[in-house]
């Protein structure tokens, strides 16, 4: 049963409260180092990505299962696994999005045991909300009025909603030269846009040192520690919609990469604390467009350390990350869990496109293209056998970029509006 | 928990099983001539509309909400009191969708006890994908295999979707001169475009010709009695998301009225079952754009019948219907129940569209703006009290009909990309 929680104080009076929750710190990915659990993004030694560490040696499997099961039917149901609270007066609604065995696609593929997460349907129609709810709920947490991001896409409108719901004033720094349709939902949530006159690089170093000098919370620079920590409820989402097990294979898109490393420490965490069964980890494997294909082509290529794409050119625009933060880390855990890193063109995306949609009734945004060209590939390249259980996180939705699919429709065939006519036109 | 089911057949294999729920008829409901539960729209004696009756005798309530609880995430928990079952390979993943109590925007309307129903979050982004799934179910129980309707909107895509996932051959009926953008989703899903050079009258006409020639399963037309049904659904969550309760106010858009009409029927069902403590209807109250309101027109005039608005003039075009099929019968269950009905301007609705969005974060197509303003006329008129509780229903999402907002938003102000233009920018 869902109920809504009747709370009847608002989340900027407990914003000071302990979050009472079982993160301990904040620990550099590279030389170990550890700070208090503030806002920071990098390591102040070796300027290493900081990462949050929990202790987790009170939590029993069985009365977690049970809290989680009782919880919202929301992502707040992990909240114990989570660097931060719900807040009251913040948008929670959010994860616990549907799973559902893919019997079309599947068949298509030649996959006996497919199934698609559909993290398109979260409230600003991206898995981004999130990430961004927990940098959110921290942000509150820590004293903060001011929100703000970096971004030409879901982000943008994923943080507006958020700071709207919370109250928190928003910034969303984009380049000024972004296509006005772009920021549409930022405006729409009442959030400001900082139009930066320079490129999506520029503008993101000028919303480095305003989140220096004005201490604002920009959920993808100075919470980004807590802001990655929402990506891990994809895993424990996928793993409790079947069952409390682990599949064999997850399939997702990489952009900055972030998502790729988040899911294999969120399965992990399951495994360690003992909610599945299973011991076995899931291969991961991610997509990227072969116009911004860093991490894929360092895969392919055997590399350990990706070369930037300083020019990507592809439709998938939310993965047009050339330097992607997390694309190094994420090669070396690839090659740990056996994953596997595919490309693949903007023809295939646009075909997959079509495919989930008239095999699933999904409609999804180019990086969900590229995830589905990118399994395809895997399959027909034998990579990925029939009979493993497969999940294919759609982590967008196609409404906001249907400019990607101009032309790609069939002309309609009109018909005179008499039943003589109709007869002739069906043949 | 929420397990996908595991169904080792495809629906197709069991469309002939009886339904095994509680229907028993379909009934006139103006002369009461009862006919069995098959592919009809209107009473053969009167032209009067038909609706399922059930024989809910042999329901237990405690069993009843035992069983629903611990039915799956959506719409389907409430099968026994729906016209289908939920098929195997159907799109199933619909309703369910988040209520949470709306803090910020009961502060601005002076409502201490709001709610906000979001229902644009199914999958089609409407809640139209209720009665869509109802009719596809009972569609395939039938046996049938071409999918229909008629449509310029939300619907288009709802019974694409559904047709794609079922395996259908999907018809879409438009006149001819609608904006391509407007179909995409339904041809992005797979469905013909059946485009006739005429009104969207015509194409009706048309449409119900092919319907009675061809046997297709016209959600709309032919399957409408089932179609209908799926709308009480949004009851229903209602009040189990309140904990088994019934608010004291609902407000919902009138477009055809179904909704109307459906929301009633599903709170009295709640009550006569047992299924909530309260007896005590909850006042339902529609809204109407200025530009197409029949129903609010003769509400507020006292007519007990509406006179067909033939030039719909509004941007909310998903309520554009001059001529609604059960907008007499909801003005006698209006003055029945205690509920009213409202009409607002463009204009409101435009300010209600960016109040919705900036205070809770949620996108809204214009027929929530309606809603939404309506609720705000009604509480400024004292109408509502401040310490009832409400719940607004908001039936779809605002990134379908971004072009409602078409220079409505403000300019940016461009700065340089340095923190010195920063500062003085932001002043």
């Amino acid at each position: 049963m869902t109920v809504p929680l009747d709370r009847t104080k608002p989340a900027h009076s407990v914003s000071k409260a302990t979050s009472g929750n079982n993160a301990i710190a904040l620990k550099c990915r590279d030389c170990g180092t550890e700070y208090p659990l503030e806002k920071q993004r990098l390591c102040k030694v070796c300027n290493g990505a900081l990462e949050v560490i929990y202790d987790f040696s009170l939590l029993d499997s069985k009365s977690l299962i049970r809290e989680i099961e009782a919880g919202p039917q929301s992502m707040w149901r992990y909240a114990a696994l989570l660097p931060a609270r719900p807040q009251a007066y913040t948008l929670n609604e959010v994860g616990m999005t549907p799973m559902h065995r893919a019997f079309n696609l599947g068949k298509r593929l030649g996959l006996n045991k497919l199934y698609i997460k559909n993290d398109a349907l979260n409230p600003t129609h991206s898995f981004k909300d999130r990430p961004v709810a927990v940098a959110v709920a921290k942000a509150l947490e820590l004293g903060a009025d001011t929100l703000a991001c970096v971004s030409t896409g879901n982000l943008a409108g994923s943080v507006a909603a958020a700071g709207a719901r919370a109250g928190l004033k928003t910034y969303v720094f984009v380049p000024a030269d972004i296509e006005p349709g772009k920021i549409l939902m930022a405006q729409i949530y009442g959030a400001t846009i900082v139009a930066v006159n320079g490129t999506f690089d520029q503008a993101n170093t000028l919303a480095a040192q305003v989140a220096e000098k004005y201490g604002w919370a920009f959920v993808n620079i100075t919470m980004r520690p807590y802001y990655k920590q929402g990506s891990k409820t994809l895993a424990f989402e996928t793993a409790e919609q079947l069952g409390w097990r682990l599949p064999d294979h997850v399939l997702l898109p990489v952009g900055s990469g972030s998502l790729y490393a988040m899911t294999v420490k969120g399965f992990e965490e399951l495994i360690n604390l003992g909610l599945v069964a299973d011991q076995t980890m899931p291969r991961i494997s991610g997509a990227q467009p072969e116009g911004c294909n860093p991490v894929a082509q360092a895969y392919l290529s055997g590399a350990t350390q990706f070369t930037p794409v300083t020019q990507p050119r592809t439709l998938a625009y939310s993965l047009a990350i050339g330097n992607p933060s997390d694309g190094n880390f994420d090669l070396k855990q690839a090659r740990r869990i056996n994953g596997m890193m595919e490309q693949v063109s903007d023809a295939e995306t646009i075909t997959a496109i079509k495919l989930l949609a008239a095999t699933e009734g999904i409609f999804t945004e180019p990086a969900g293209g590229v995830t589905l060209a990118g399994l395809k590939k895997l399959v027909e390249a034998g990579k990925i056998g029939k009979d493993e259980s497969v999940v294919l996180y759609i982590t967008g939705n196609g409404l906001k970029t249907q400019d990607a699919l101009e032309g790609q429709m069939a002309e309609n065939r009109p018909v005179a509006a008499n039943l003589a006519a109709f007869d002739r036109w069906l043949g």
